[in-house]
């Protein structure tokens, strides 16, 4: 079993490659839910529904999708045959390929903002969680249905089921993180971040086990302060990897001293860290094993090891299924106990 | 003040020939709420929404919208212009011309029902509907929020704000209202109508005051079992039609033996009930004053007026909005004091 903690489009396009190389049965998800946004009344989790998209996208259609052909559609419609699936948008990274924007044009008649764009069959997965969660399902409970309603067999689990999100502080005030990262276009300086209901927050169900019971942990290349930064604090889960036996890898989302998509770069500048991948082995050194960067960061290799850490030098930039999967390959090779 | 009955399209379609008539704003719409319905968590009121769209579309994209353009978008996002307005499907008579139906399929993948024909942009209604309700806004103030982001100047005011479905009680056993006309197109016998939720419900603020104070009431060409039927239901309504000073026309949905659309010739037959103007009127009698009946039935004209009633006949089947216009002016005509 093989568990990992993710963000958004890089943890994804990860992802992807991950299960050409394992059965995804044998994977499960921790996934940031540090985004999450009410919008127009909606819940959307933009990250757990970015990892969905692209694992759904990766099932073949020839592929037979394991138990989702009989099973039952849950609301007593004629749910649509299960093959017919969406497709991830590889650029720019979230929501549905070919998607359109009719419902959200229509909701800014009413003065509701369109800043995020929510597509229109984006936004029936965000109508069918809010659906499930005034029904009282968990945040967890309604993932499940929604990754196998997308006839996913990996596991997919929030963070947590509670309220939590991060904010960022910056020269602007402190902003929701939709605000800073869509409406803003990240261009405030980020004096830091802060993660209302943190204290609060309990690891959702099955998210220590899944840290303690792996046989290998991947932290998948997304923001570290942002994306993975919330996962690690949700109270319980950076003390769970380091007890757990696990051997933990991280994939650098920095290369060659810029974020290979969104504002790593420009957060980790703000708050005066190094824009590298050292940086990521610093920030993740007390529970990490192998740091997987770019061969552009050979040169940072020794560094690295002095932080204690395993590195592994490999083409990083995941371009195509190819490289996905060669992606995870080699970082499931560095986790291979010798 | 001219106050309107309504149920869903021939009202609608009545509605904009009186816009074409009188200023909108001399004009109060009392809405059947009796077949909303609850779809994917979203509260849909579908004559609601059917008037909104059909008196938006009556507004010319020439015509200054009062008020319309200086209104702040009320949730903070850049609202769209007002003018740039949905048109009303002219066939099938709801929804909204040109829409399309992503966000459905999608919702279908999980199992939602699909046979309730929401578009895209007709989606985004309900979802601001549902939002508003969410945030404590009775029914009457979440529909006058809605028709003032459509630009309209007439008051649209749901019958009651409470919790009010119309059942239909078929040979198949007793069917939420939409169950019955749309998922399984009006094929049960009919055996009689419930209302769950009457006992209890109260007219909406301003229902019986539109009623006492007009000047002129108007029952729209609807189904009398089913769309007229609930709004008279209501504890009160009735009463005030018998109380008010207001002459009160109707214009019969009945034409030639047959309803001008929708169920209602069936349901009277199968509820052992004559099809016919003069059913209508006779519905309608203990507080109806004149019944506009098509040329086609002139013939029931002596037989109506032994109901104590007036009788005008006209062309009522309203092609095209000349037509929509001559009708609403004959029943204004009617209604003035001679």
């Amino acid at each position: 079993m093989i568990t990992v903690l993710a963000g958004g489009t890089g943890a994804a396009r990860f992802l992807q490659g991950l299960a050409q190389v394992v059965p995804q049965r044998q994977v499960t998800v921790v996934s940031n839910t540090g985004d999450d946004v009410e919008m127009f009344g909606l819940h959307v989790s933009p990250d757990i529904d970015i990892v969905i998209y692209h694992l759904a996208s990766e099932l073949s259609p020839d592929r037979p999708v394991n138990g989702a052909a009989s099973m039952p559609p849950p609301f007593g419609g004629g749910g649509e045959p299960f093959l017919k699936l969406p497709l991830a948008n590889e650029d720019p990274g979230w929501g549905i390929g070919g998607d359109t924007f009719h419902t959200l044009e229509a909701l800014g008649r009413f003065g509701h903002p369109t800043w995020f764009h929510l597509g229109d069959r984006d936004l029936a997965t965000s109508i069918h969680r809010t659906f499930l969660l005034r029904l009282r399902r968990t945040l967890s409970q309604a993932t499940a249905e929604i990754a196998r309603a997308f006839g996913l067999e990996a596991t997919i689990l929030p963070m947590t089921d509670g309220h939590f999100r991060t904010k960022v502080a910056t020269d602007a005030g402190i902003l929701p993180f939709q605000d800073y990262l869509v409406k803003r276009q990240a261009q405030d300086r980020v004096r830091g971040v802060r993660y209302a209901g943190v204290r609060r927050a309990k690891p959702a169900p099955g998210v220590i086990e899944a840290i303690m019971d792996a046989e290998a942990i991947v932290i998948a290349p997304s923001n570290p302060i942002v994306s993975i930064g919330p996962i690690l604090a949700v109270p319980g889960v950076r003390a769970a990897l380091h007890r757990t036996k696990a051997p933990v890898a991280a994939v650098s989302p920095i290369v060659g001293g810029k974020a290979l998509k969104g504002p790593a770069d420009r957060m980790l500048a703000d708050m005066r860290m190094e824009v590298s991948a050292w940086q990521v082995g610093q920030l993740y050194q007390d529970f990490l094993n192998v740091l997987v960067i770019d061969q552009a960061d050979a040169e940072l290799a020794p560094r690295i090891r002095e932080l204690d850490l395993e590195v592994v030098v490999t083409d990083t930039i995941m371009k195509g299924m190819e490289k996905k999967a060669a992606l995870a390959r080699t970082v499931l090779a560095a986790l291979k106990p010798t």
